[in-house]
């Protein structure tokens, strides 16, 4: 099954919104096998619209919508697409009184513009839509299917989940590509690609596809099969090769994010960590956070940004941040060995360097990191040459702090590349 | 001057990477007045690059295409243009030299596949990538033009800002649409539709164009005006006016962080601040942080996520905790008051809440959040009741943290809508 994804919206365009529907559908279409083939995006403009459905049903059997149902002026594709498909508008009940019950339950007064998102066009099956005011909306024509849907993400997705697959699904048979990927951290793409070249060559003889999909810190590897799971133990035996090999590159699979097989290893061994951070601010304590269930290991953290607070909160040195500085090895050992006795935590980790833009000096310039880890028994500490980028060299700092973390656990010795 | 973006790469269908070069270009496009028509996305294929090239060129005078030049297998952007545009590869020694200097001053060795990255097609204008290894190329074909770019985030925004646009400006004379953004937090988009129609209606009759941007927690009002920059006047008056009438929602104006503003008012108020975080675990620190030269005002946090921290780093009542609970006012006022004293800061927040998706009970259902802010003067709190998502709830826990610090500095009185 071809499908394409059609996304409504000048603030797209001029770049106001980044398309993450986009993806998040082509994530969600390919698991079931419908093979996303394009992605277009216009403005709200009614003959734009109709020549994009048009083109995109040349090109796919499923058009899926997003965006231009909101409740202000700015918002056409319901009218639009109701002329496409030669219908016209009636108030729509059920989504009357899911609207009406929607603003009671917040005891929000409903407004005239709300009231107008229930009229909806009478040629087509309606999508419930539990998280707006929006619903959605399933057109057939000529064996052809369109959904449209409203462009605030988390309705976008509710639609989908709870009642386009599951119809999609009834409907026809899907057959399923296969995907399968490989996290890595802390290497580069064109050296992975340097040290894995035997085992490519053997990947793509055997009519796996594979690609690289490098990130900031990090670069994926994935495997595509494309007579579906048929090759699923193939796949694992590969990369499993690549485990072996590179156990402190590989730490994952499958778009798990490092903090989250970090967390699992922690709850495993009934480990508890906290941080004690400058540079990084807090990044590294809410990357952690941010998986559901965190609590069960991560305890607190220090953010100790100025000189004063490294010195009065976690006891670094007064004598070392004056003469070696904050960012050094000095600094960082003594914030984990004491953040970890005063967060009473199995592991504490520590940053300090120069994110920039500002503040780099030739000795010590932007993108010098040191990272500091504490354990029940020792204190280390590394230094990175990130680059220039602010955001850039936190982010670099988070995800190769917490695969250090799991090297440490794990007793993998690093190296740096 | 109308464009279009074309981007390349499965990774991008299969949604595993997010296309945010489309979104930056289509930002960096709008300013230079250079109108983005179309976003197209498509797979590594030969043939499908071939006609998208050929379509867009029907479409637009200008084709920024990203994605495919990177020096594994999967990428074959620069062998489809140069046989689209009738050319053949020859080694460009510039590019060969950068990138023999590239590998050298990272101490790394130059492998085969990079230096084929310097086989580039006769008949096209290199553009110089000085964040790596893959080169821009700029075509030209029946006066129009294409730009290819590695998909590479800050390489492609390298060779805009240094190379393309400088070019483009120069070539061609380029009229601007005028864009203006006014930022609000803490009013849903259809309220504030509401509350602002007289004023919509105007602003429309004037020829305007009106756009409400909403995402979690904040609407962004845009107004363009299609005469250029001649009506900037103008629309600040309008702009003025719901500053006046809504200073508590509306915080800033030109895609302006609340972030941003708020640190520039501490900077202004030589005021310094910090925070005692519980569910927003660094969330709200790492928001500030983000910001250069947050050090001029924030100081540090600390995050205590367990209740033991809680009482133990910044002396939260045993009791209180036993009794009312963690998510409750005593206990986000004690976080607040405490933390700033041990902090020695101006202004402290607290947080505390169940930000789900677990953990919520009848009486604090997953949203509960309690924000509390201590200053010299005073302790107060507030509770909110956001929704289900966990990062949306620490996304709107943050942003109306940041906004109600804002509004207490300015002395503006928050309802809650």
């Amino acid at each position: 099954m071809r499908a394409e994804i059609l996304s409504i919206g000048d603030e797209l365009l001029i770049g106001q919104t980044i398309n993450t529907n986009a993806s998040w559908l082509g994530q969600e279409c390919s698991k079931l096998g419908i093979r996303i083939v394009h992605v277009t995006t216009i403005s709200d403009e009614k003959q734009l619209i109709k020549d994009a459905v048009d083109e995109a049903f040349k090109r796919a059997d499923l058009v899926l919508v997003t965006g231009g149902l909101g409740p202000t002026k700015d918002d056409i594709t319901k009218y639009t697409l109701c002329e496409y498909f030669d219908s016209e508008l009636e108030i729509h009940i059920p989504t009357l009184q899911r609207i009406e019950a929607f603003f009671s339950k917040r005891n929000r007064p409903m407004l005239d513009v709300n009231i107008r998102q229930a009229e909806l066009p009478k040629k087509c099956t309606i999508l419930e839509n539990v998280n707006g005011t929006a619903a959605g909306m399933w057109f057939e024509k000529n064996g052809k299917i369109l959904i449209s849907m409203p462009g605030v993400p988390y309705e976008m997705k509710g639609i989908m989940m709870e009642q386009a697959f599951p119809r999609l699904q009834e409907k026809f048979a899907l057959k399923a590509l296969y995907h399968r990927t490989l996290m890595t951290q802390g290497i580069g793409e064109s050296f992975l690609a340097d040290q894995v070249q035997d085992w490519e060559n053997e990947v793509r003889e055997k009519g796996l596809g594979l690609a690289y999909l490098p990130s900031p810190g990090m670069v994926k590897l994935r495997l595509t099969s494309y007579e579906g799971e048929s090759r699923a133990e193939e796949i694992d035996a590969y990369f499993k090769q690549l485990e072996e090999r590179f156990p402190n590159y590989v730490y994952g699979k499958e778009d798990e994010t490092i903090q989250l097989v970090l967390g699992r290893l922690l709850s495993e061994k009934k480990m508890t960590i906290g941080t004690v951070e400058s540079c990084t601010g807090g990044s590294l304590a809410q990357t952690m956070v941010s998986v559901a269930g965190a609590s069960d290991y991560f305890q607190g953290s220090f953010l100790t940004y100025t000189n004063e607070l490294k010195n009065r909160l976690v006891d670094v040195s007064k004598h070392d941040l004056d003469t070696v500085g904050a960012v050094s090895r000095e600094v960082v050992e003594q914030m984990a060995k004491n953040g970890r006795e005063k967060l009473g935590v199995d592991i504490c980790i520590s940053t300090s360097g120069v994110a920039g833009p500002d503040g780099g000096t030739e000795e010590l310039p932007v993108g010098t990191i040191w990272i500091g880890i504490a354990t029940k028994d020792k204190v280390s500490a590394k230094k990175f040459q990130f680059g220039d980028h602010r955001e850039r060299n936190i982010q670099m700092t988070v995800l190769t702090a917490l695969n250090l973390v799991r090297c440490e656990i794990l007793g993998i010795l690093i190296e740096k590349k």
